[in-house]
């Protein structure tokens, strides 16, 4: 406890000068060395657990993922940024927590599979059922299992789905697609890697396309460039699934300012952020682990200028996100994905600290979260990652037969970093460890103690009270025309179609030999709109002879069903 | 979900032949396929997360280290004793989750260290004081921080401490001992490398004769070699620790039948099991992790045949310690540190079956305890680690740049662990990650969130509702003695001795140019009992001229304290 004073001061100077994210409760430099210096709790938090197991209903999910993010990389991001005596101030500051299992199937036998990856693990939490790495929401024998995000929005609630990552990259496509391997971005990779999703095969197609038919309100990342490539069947076939995305309503953003620039996002009008070609960039940058790093000369971060005003962080977009799903007075809540993919990825590429930056921001993205959640009282915030990854913190200034790096952090110490699960020049590998899981508001106990990943699902769903019967809706349905195929008409007709719910419009054209005649918006008593669209035609306004009557149902999302009936007019 | 049948079949057939351990609540080889297959929860615990929030007053605390086990190694042990959809009976059923910090200090500047050692996180909990790698209970600046143990030993409660590995290893030392250096195990040691501890300098000795001084109710674990040193100084100088031991009362037994033999534990008669002469085996042995092992084979554990009958199991001896140190109808409960020690040691050594069969035999400890809070209704358990440590689960039959092994678990399955601090030859090292703490009882919800290490202190003292201030009895202090140096004496005389406890016995002799005269168990009216031990004589019965009176006062541990008081009879 001597020379406390000293202390403090260097560490401050140094903290200052070099080391980015600094900021946080904990004052870095604070002395630890006396009897309960160390401390985190005050006192007996008994009372102040047992307040935060709630129960009852939640109006909304918030669910965070940071890819990779396992124990050892939050403790790593905290120590660079905030000190090892420091608070992450999002992450460690939810109230319930727990650890769950990550594991995946072997798909040749149904058994466990050790190590996940992120479409098996994302799709464990997003539809309740485990599977093999590589799948996209489907399970072992390739099945569609329906995604959280399709079932609150079935049960009528908002949904987003918010990444840094390619929209099509696993984590932010178990939402919204369901496909036998998660590399079938569009519709080229799809027919080749993908056959029995492939649209012209008569599947749901690729990840983009089913991207488009769920629909989010809110879906922001990267992953520009798939949506380039070309439908190759369906309504849109011949067509980019950037010119679909524009037709069937999205409003598509490409940079931080166009995302400012949005005012609302629903049905009619969702939002598509595409703010770059793949993966956005990384906040922040530094040199990547090598063979000799750890005993090098420490280094400090600094900012990606990759990374411009023009590209939002997590941070921004998970804001903004809940800006635009938020209706305070409705009664359906909404259910909301962030992902913050790059801690995985720089896991991957064994660069410290592009992960510690990447872990930052996805804390901010989790500190607005529960500020929000805290402000409504009415979220469930749920806080995790999808599997472990390979970064350990080791003795300072040590090598490994790995790759090591050595960084000064917060405190002014050498903190080295090693990455032991590939070579230079390799990518480093997941790891199977069980993770945190950590939870605010209704329902958040379902994370304390031991669960699986699995479990996730269960727990959002019953939190939201959702009713997982119920399907999304796909293309307006005609059930029924007042006219039968083979019909003849005489005089004043009523000409009514009966579809399963209200589309965007319906069009029924009269025509005879491919030439329009009429449509149902001309006459008295006709009309295009609801669930009963009507055509009123005095059929004695036309030649005898046979007429056709084709019906274009088009849904809000702008799928459109079509029939055509073949009827006579014979009036005398 | 197809072949369902054939799948458990095929399993069950390979668990029960292959592989150790395999016993659990989980039914390997049980379907995982369908939705909802790998549930960990069957609905809603809310309310059960709830009920296990317990304030009040814990009787007893169990402390439960498994050295070394991080969320990686638990995961490991899960995956191949159990199936990775099983369940660890012990560590798994905790009900209370959290993570903690386990940092420790640069003792250069009083900065985080971010890799600590078993010696300064056992420190951590013990005292509440952060300290340096290496230190045992003492603060960076060497200055002895009372122990938990010691402090509920004062507070009257009875004590345990119980390890695997020799008592002398940090992890049971720190509960026991203040010594600046962890390898200060004996006398000779102390003097060369804690030369301020040691007995002839003042010090309080070395950690074996702290623990003997510390006189915890039951000590067991290996560690026989130190007590064949020989003490430098004090009151049993020139004579071994293990003369020492028995001459200070304690019960020494050496194998698992002479510990079932034993029946009581108190001061009296403590309990000192060393069962070995260094750290004790391992109930499980296996290969070692090789550069090639990931790719050879998979491999399944044998049990090790060095842990002969004689050798008792962690479990056996934590239940033998439960036994003996509770004592129902006491007002005052225990408490108890159990260690498994060679998780570390293993992982170390890059052993993953030796590894995984500690920490199943710790989870069998884990279950003991549990097992006896919930009967007993007024425990505190808790589980945890000292540090992460190396080893992670990477892609089956893969390699890496370190060392690797693949088993085949109990889902027969192929896993292999990957060891990546070191390389051949070396010893794998310890992590900095925060790891898993877990709580059963009243106070448990402390646990819960992120906290520190040296958190973990505060919550046992006040869940045991400890007064820190109170210290352990040193040697009988003798406060005042009726009769002062150079007093002249005659006629019939009470010589009362005034001590700031009753000790064992008091011996006050008469003695005369060193020849034995007369003790105080001789004459009418005296007592060498109690307080206030006294001596009658009659000074008639004495020639005048000059006396001594040796005073020598033994406390229950043996500790001696002597004065000695001149003075004249003179008689007409």
């Amino acid at each position: 406890m001597r020379s406390t004073a000293q202390r403090i001061t260097v560490s401050s100077i140094l903290a200052g000068a070099l080391v980015l994210g600094a900021a946080g409760a904990y004052a870095s430099g604070t002395d630890l060395t006396g009897h309960g210096d160390a401390r985190r709790l005050s006192g007996d938090q008994t009372s102040a657990v047992k307040a935060e197991v709630k129960g009852g209903k939640a109006k909304n999910v918030i669910l965070l993922i940071g890819d990779g993010m396992g124990d050892s990389e939050i403790t790593i991001a905290r120590n660079y940024a905030y000190g090892a005596a420091g608070r992450l101030p999002g992450i460690d500051a939810m109230p319930m927590t727990g650890q769950y299992t990550t594991y995946s199937l072997d798909p040749s036998n149904g058994k466990p599979d050790y190590v996940t990856d992120s479409a098996a693990s994302g799709s464990g939490w997003a539809t309740g059922t485990k599977t093999y790495n590589g799948a996209i929401s489907v399970d072992v024998d390739g099945v569609a299992q329906k995604s959280i995000l399709e079932i609150a929005k079935a049960n009528g609630l908002r949904t987003g789905d918010v990444s840094t990552a390619e929209l099509q990259d696993a984590t932010p496509a178990v939402l919204v697609s369901h496909v036998t391997s998660r590399s079938c971005y569009s519709p080229t990779s799809t027919a080749a890697k993908c056959p029995t999703n492939a649209l012209e095969n008569g599947g749901a197609g690729s990840i983009t396309e089913q991207l488009l038919d769920a629909r989010p309100d809110v879906t922001l990342g990267g992953g520009a460039a798939s949506f380039a490539d070309t439908a190759r069947a369906g309504q849109w076939k011949g067509k980019t699934l950037a010119a679909q995305a524009t037709a069937r309503g999205f409003q598509v953003v490409d940079d931080a300012a166009g995302l400012d620039a949005v005012t609302r996002a629903d049905q009619t009008k969702p939002v598509l952020g595409l703010f770059t070609a793949g993966n956005m960039p990384t906040v922040w940058q530094g040199p990547a682990a090598t063979r000799t790093g750890g005993t090098e000369p420490a280094v400090t971060c600094t900012e990606n200028p990759a990374h411009t005003s023009e590209v939002p962080t997590l941070e921004a977009m998970t804001t903004k996100a809940i800006d635009l799903l938020d209706a305070p007075g409705a009664k359906k809540g909404f259910f909301l994905q962030v992902e913050g993919a790059s801690i995985d990825k720089q896991d991957h590429a064994a660069n410290p600290c592009a992960q510690i930056g990447e872990t930052v921001d996805f804390d901010h993205a989790v500190s607005t979260a529960l500020e929000f959640a805290k402000a409504d009282g009415n979220t469930l915030v749920v806080v995790t990652a999808d599997h472990g990854h390979s970064s350990q913190i080791v003795y300072p200034n040590s090598t490994t037969p790995g790759l090591t790096r050595t960084l000064t952090t917060v405190d002014g110490q050498p903190m080295t970093i090693a990455y032991g699960t590939a070579d230079e020049g390799g990518s480093q590998d997941h790891t199977g460890t069980q993770v945190r899981v950590a939870g605010y508001g209704p329902g958040a106990a379902n994370v304390v103690g031991l669960t699986d990943q699995t479990d996730l699902f269960f727990t959002m769903r019953d939190a939201l009270r959702l009713d997982d019967s119920l399907d999304l809706p796909g293309a307006p349905e005609i059930r029924n025309v007042s006219v039968s195929d083979g019909a003849v008409l005489s005089g004043r007709k009523k000409i009514v179609v009966t579809l399963d719910a209200s589309p965007k419009y319906t069009y029924i054209e009269l025509n005879k030999a491919g030439v329009w005649k009429t449509d149902n918006t001309k006459a008295p008593g006709s009309t295009n709109a609801g669930s009963k669209p009507t055509l009123v035609i005095d059929t004695r306004d036309y030649p005898n002879g046979t007429y056709g009557l084709k019906i274009d149902a088009v849904g809000i999302d702008g799928r459109t069903t079509e029939k055509t009936i073949s009827f006579e007019i014979r009036n005398r």
